[in-house]
């Protein structure tokens, strides 16, 4: 028997283009003798639709999707996930499930057990979880179908699930078991995934195929790296990372063999190819082709536009200098010398005569009050009012170039710095951010060396430093991710060698700047706690404020 | 006995003010003889904690506080609602539970079995659902507890649940029911909550005591109206809302009477009086004082500034006029005459000669192309960060006057007049804030008879109105009802006699400007479906766009 997964790009709500995608791959898979073709969890919708969930129109769409695919399922077999309604009024009105097409008709239909309701997830929102499991028999195998998070409950192993679903199909003695998932990519998980299908093997004795989204839906990243596994725990396969890929495997080969083929996985290498995958979507996905960005002559605009410039080409990347008075000669330079290097158009506006166009209205309000926050922040707000008049102008999204750290402790102006449809280095600190730049010029010099070595500066009064309010970024990186990642306790940070009041005040200053982060756009997700929809705090909250 | 229901104004993460504001209600309460005394559903850390929750030194410090108020449990027994820890390690780590301290011990826990897990509500996130219920016994009655969506379920009519608690805890007749709640507010929920509280006392035979919250978190405001019901489905009493109040009832004089004491609710007075509870709890529970707005002479701001001068005084709130060529001269006279009536600070502030700063600057490159778009917005860029420019430099927070239509449709410039900490008017539309605005003149004119009458218009270019983009407001505003609240498909909607095309360019309008409204303030909610945390949409979606 021979298995095609379909690691596919989907896009949310467009069944259309995803039904097209879908039987494009039936063909190839039928061409290359497959019995069996998997596409993804939640495929005909593409994941996470959300609150469309909620719409019956919607769910009339994905229906019609799965009568066309079950049309196509004659010569083959198709597994495939969508939403299927749950027939009885008590409860959630769907199921998130894994449809088996086959003989054009639906011959199987599993429903996910386990809803992931935590972080970006909201599936108990949707879904009424399953309580009776089987399997299906197809041309004289036995086949255990399941969803994405119930294969992450092997052994209950897992504290936050009370059930293991394959714990119950696997009475039946499957031949093999598929699991269609929609699994996020953060940097930190990739390799659990292979050590969950492998204790899924070990402990079932059966091969396992695996077959995961590849694409971003706004800020989640899925990465791909489908996983064939057989009987003795061995990585048949593990297919790649961030493309999409058809491939056909053999159950008996599979079965026999010993081979174990698992990817090299660097972390900084990931998140350079997820950040490049999450910005061409994002463009591709809302029909827009061209970026435009402020380049300050710092590192987190410069890795921008290396990211941007490689995602969408370096033809539709278009960099604006926007120097004041308080520019450094280098910044500019640096800036210009970026654009160069990569060949991406640029333009030099200053703002001074803005800012002294607003000044001087301002005059008779903010008269004997000395330069302050306020004079500083109308300088981002310039600038970013700058950036969205070319954006209107000429169609081009503009693309924020926060990073973690500042975002973290509000070192950012709202509507200023902040602005942008899509951050994409917003779930990178600081110090990943230098990290990025250094792997960006591993083999040559595209960010100017100067842009790397520079001690960071917004540059919005003399000599400012970013070291004159906050602490050195090494100290300050890990203070944040002991709170924000690992959500420890002051004192459990305290403890761990910071100081007491560095630390409450680090956290203080991430509890109250809630409110900008609230505005902030939707930051590409590469870690397991990034900023935007997975973080969901308080904004009057009292806590550690 | 007696039972004081307790209808307070908790703040999330304030374990000190909310121990000490329970501190004194208990002392009161024992003053006025009472028995027992009931806080709402997790009154320690008020509600929503959200992903505090997640921090155990978050609940660590809850723990204390019930400690704490265990210790005070001694001439009275305490109901008070806080996260209790799950002991077993399957499942989510907390229970949602409702405890009944006595005795300075805790004598009995229940935990919330119904968890709502749709529009703003998370509890699945963090909550492990009760699979056992029971009742207490104290002072010779037996009580049941329950936790609010636990009463949502009687006689299984809620199709989203397939159980319902209280039919288990009747088993052991208690003598009655206390529900602890934090039941938003919504002004077409107002009545359905006596009905819910009707049925259960019906279909149990005893009375109810149901104390809810009073106050917002950000965007989320309870009302209040805590009910007393009795045995034959008589309101004994309907607290007030908006309100703080402790009351206390002798459950014999409430068992034996069969009064009916239901508060009138108008709409609109009831939305008039949560947007200013919103207002005040926002400005409160951060600290602030003082607001400043745009005030553009047209009816949102109008509105905006005077519930912001009943929340916060008049010398609290700062109307800035930011007149540019476009603005006609009624628009100037009518802010000022109502920032004149409401006796608040107004300042001038031409944009005039910024604009010509910006457009000198864009000049060489915007050079052939025809004012459009990005001059408009740029306008109401200038506007926005001249305000913030305010904000930034006396303290004062800027407050967003957009309202739901133009959110819904995008009618609104992002960075622009769609900043703010905090969106007032955001979930009414446009025909509902000209129903505010009547309701505010009911006795004399406070906002201008011209600000009301005159067509609206954003003024961003020579005699625009926002009829020439937009169907008239009573039709726009219906197809919008229909599609956010009702969730009805194009068909549907057209089926109920609206143009075909209309009704596409209309819903197209609300999906594509998806993106902004991510980076829209929080709005104060009072429908049942607002923007923000309460309708999560995919932003690159593909759905009827």
């Amino acid at each position: 028997m021979k298995i095609a997964l379909a690691q596919l790009n989907f896009h949310v709500g467009n069944f259309e283009g995803n039904f097209s995608k879908m039987k494009s791959a039936i063909a190839d898979a039928i061409k290359q003798g497959a019995d069996i073709i998997c596409f993804p969890e939640l495929a005909v919708t593409a994941y996470p639709p959300r609150d469309f969930l909620e719409f019956s129109d919607f769910i009339e769409l994905s229906n019609q999707t799965i009568k066309r695919l079950t049309e196509l399922a004659d010569d083959i077999a198709i597994v495939v996930g969508a939403p299927s309604i749950n027939p009885v009024i008590e409860g959630k009105d769907l199921y998130n499930s894994a449809y088996f097409l086959a003989e054009k008709k639906v011959l199987h239909i599993t429903h996910k057990a386990l809803l992931p309701t935590y972080d970006i997830f909201d599936e108990y929102r949707y879904f009424e979880p399953a309580t009776s499991f089987g399997t299906v028999t197809y041309k004289g195998k036995k086949i255990a179908l399941s969803v994405c998070e119930d294969i992450w409950n092997v052994g209950n192993e897992n504290p936050l699930y009370t059930i293991c679903p394959l714990d119950e199909s696997i009475k039946e003695s499957p031949d093999f078991i598929i699991n269609i998932s929609a699994s996020p990519f953060s940097f930190s998980h990739a390799d659990d995934r292979l050590d969950t299908i492998r204790k899924n093997t070990l402990r079932y004795k059966v091969p396992l195929f695996y077959v995961n989204h590849v694409g971003a839906q706004t800020e989640i990243i899925f990465a791909g790296g489908s996983v064939v596994a057989n009987q003795y725990g061995d990585i048949y396969d593990e297919m790649p990372f961030f493309k999409e890929q058809l491939k056909v495997y053999d159950l008996d080969e599979v079965s026999s063999s010993r081979q174990n083929q698992i990817r090299k996985k660097e972390k900084i290498e990931m998140i350079y190819q997820a950040l490049v995958l999450g910005l061409k979507d994002y463009f591709g996905k809302l029909g827009f082709k061209k970026a435009i960005l402020g380049l300050s002559g710092g590192i987190d605009s410069a890795v921008v536009a290396v990211l941007a410039a490689d995602a969408l080409g370096a033809d539709n990347v278009r960099c604006i200098l926007l120097p004041s008075q308080y520019s450094s000669d280098h910044s500019v330079n640096d800036a210009r010398i970026l654009a160069k290097n990569l060949g991406a158009q640029y333009d030099i506006v200053p703002i001074e005569s803005i800012y002294g166009a607003f000044m001087e209205e301002l005059d008779i309000h903010f008269r004997g009050l000395p330069f302050g926050l306020a004079e500083e922040n109308l300088q981002a707000r310039i600038r970013g009012t700058l950036l969205m008049a070319f954006s209107n102008k000429f169609g081009n999204i503009l693309l924020n170039t926060s990073n973690k750290s500042e975002a973290a402790v509000g070192y950012g102006t709202l509507y200023g710095d902040m602005n942008g449809g899509l951050s994409v280095i917003g779930d990178l600190y600081k110090t990943e951010v230098f990290e990025l730049a250094n792997y960006i010029n591993r083999n040559k010099e595209i960010i100017p060396t100067n842009t790397i070595t520079k001690p960071p500066s917004a540059e919005l009064r003399p000599d400012q430093k970013d070291s004159d309010s906050l602490p050195d970024y090494d100290i300050l990186d890990r203070i944040l991710f002991e709170y924000i990642e690992a959500q420890k306790s002051p004192k459990e940070i305290e403890e761990m060698g910071f100081d007491a009041k560095l630390v409450a005040r680090i956290l203080r200053m991430v509890n109250i700047n809630e409110f900008k982060r609230y505005q902030m756009p939707p930051v590409l997700r590469v870690s397991d706690k990034a900023f935007g929809i997975g973080r969901r705090m308080p904004i009057v909250g009292k806590y550690l404020s």
